[in-house]
């Protein structure tokens, strides 16, 4: 029988957390994963740790692989971003091109291109979902919690993506990751104005 | 530290399937709870156990208790049905007054009176996702699994609620429970239609 469930842990969490020691959530979010059809739900804890609201980890794509998220239930941000290539068309983990921060609500859906890492944070007061067309493959060590197609490893040597994003006031305010050599402004979009970017 | 989370056993739910002897996925559903600010996620498995599309448990609320469902992802049928009650105002579990069905998608949400059964069922090819504004009181002993406010034995005795809802030709179709004393015929109705009933 193969298990969809899995849930990712304040544990693991830490790697890429603006404040690791800070207390949190036993369980960050639960990932219930189907593929493609069937989709993958996500759904994200409420609250902060030290300050930063609840996030997925993030991760980029291993290979061709873009997917949709939508947003199912709760209110939260898309958060986006680009890494430079160099010479040979490789990423550079520290340097960033392009960040996006795409505040959503249900019925909005936000286009991942290949190439592009991203995680979603949860600003809201209540259980935050998504649900994405990512293919699973279920003959994985843990398909799951890690799939293969994620590379989770340049955003745990940063700590993170280029931005935090936590609360100030009741509200979300993007806080500067300094472990990166180089970050642009961030670019605050709507989903609408993001779609005709990537067009 | 609370345990928000539960999934619902096959084994729990051959009390209330249609045939409790077919083969069935091991979790039918999966409940993160939080309470009426926070919400309830519900997401259900896709597929059929003996024809019969994957449900809910079902139960009636105790005390005075009402709730709303919102459909956050995918499609799927809200069944409600209310008993009889006899000479001293007590319901009569074998006898069943009103028997609703309503086709949702999502968008849609669904008003649950107090002393209403209520299921859900997913008859589509994704994960089904709902959320609820149910209150949590985490200082019982089962609250997520088995929350005091809900009357699962009533069902239970029944086998399941007055129609099974089993797919036929790729479409949902209403089967009666032969358990059942009487039961009227049933109503498929839009959530629009339903809400106007309930004003």
């Amino acid at each position: 029988m193969l298990k969809p469930f899995a849930p990712r842990l304040h544990e693991m969490m830490k790697e890429v957390l603006m404040s690791p020691e800070a207390p949190g959530p036993k369980i960050h979010y639960y990932m219930i994963r189907g593929g493609e059809v069937k989709t993958n739900i996500t759904v994200w804890e409420t609250g902060t740790v030290g300050g930063e609201y609840i996030k997925t980890y993030g991760h980029y794509h291993v290979g061709q692989l873009d997917e949709t998220y939508y947003l199912a239930a709760g209110e939260g941000i898309v958060i986006l971003q680009k890494r430079k290539e160099d010479a040979d068309g490789n990423p550079v983990d520290d340097e960033i091109e392009v960040f996006y921060a795409i505040p959503v609500k249900p019925g909005d859906s936000v286009f991942i291109p290949s190439g592009m890492g991203h995680l979603v944070v949860n600003t809201g007061k209540a259980w935050m979902v998504t649900y994405d067309d990512s293919p699973v493959n279920f003959e994985e060590v843990d398909p799951v919690s890690l799939p293969g197609h994620a590379d989770y490893e340049a955003v745990k040597k940063m700590r993170g993506f280029a931005y935090y994003v936590v609360e100030k006031n009741g509200k979300p305010e993007l806080v500067k990751n300094e472990n990166y050599k180089a970050v642009p402004e961030p670019q605050w979009l709507t989903p609408a104005e993001y779609a005709q970017l990537t067009n």
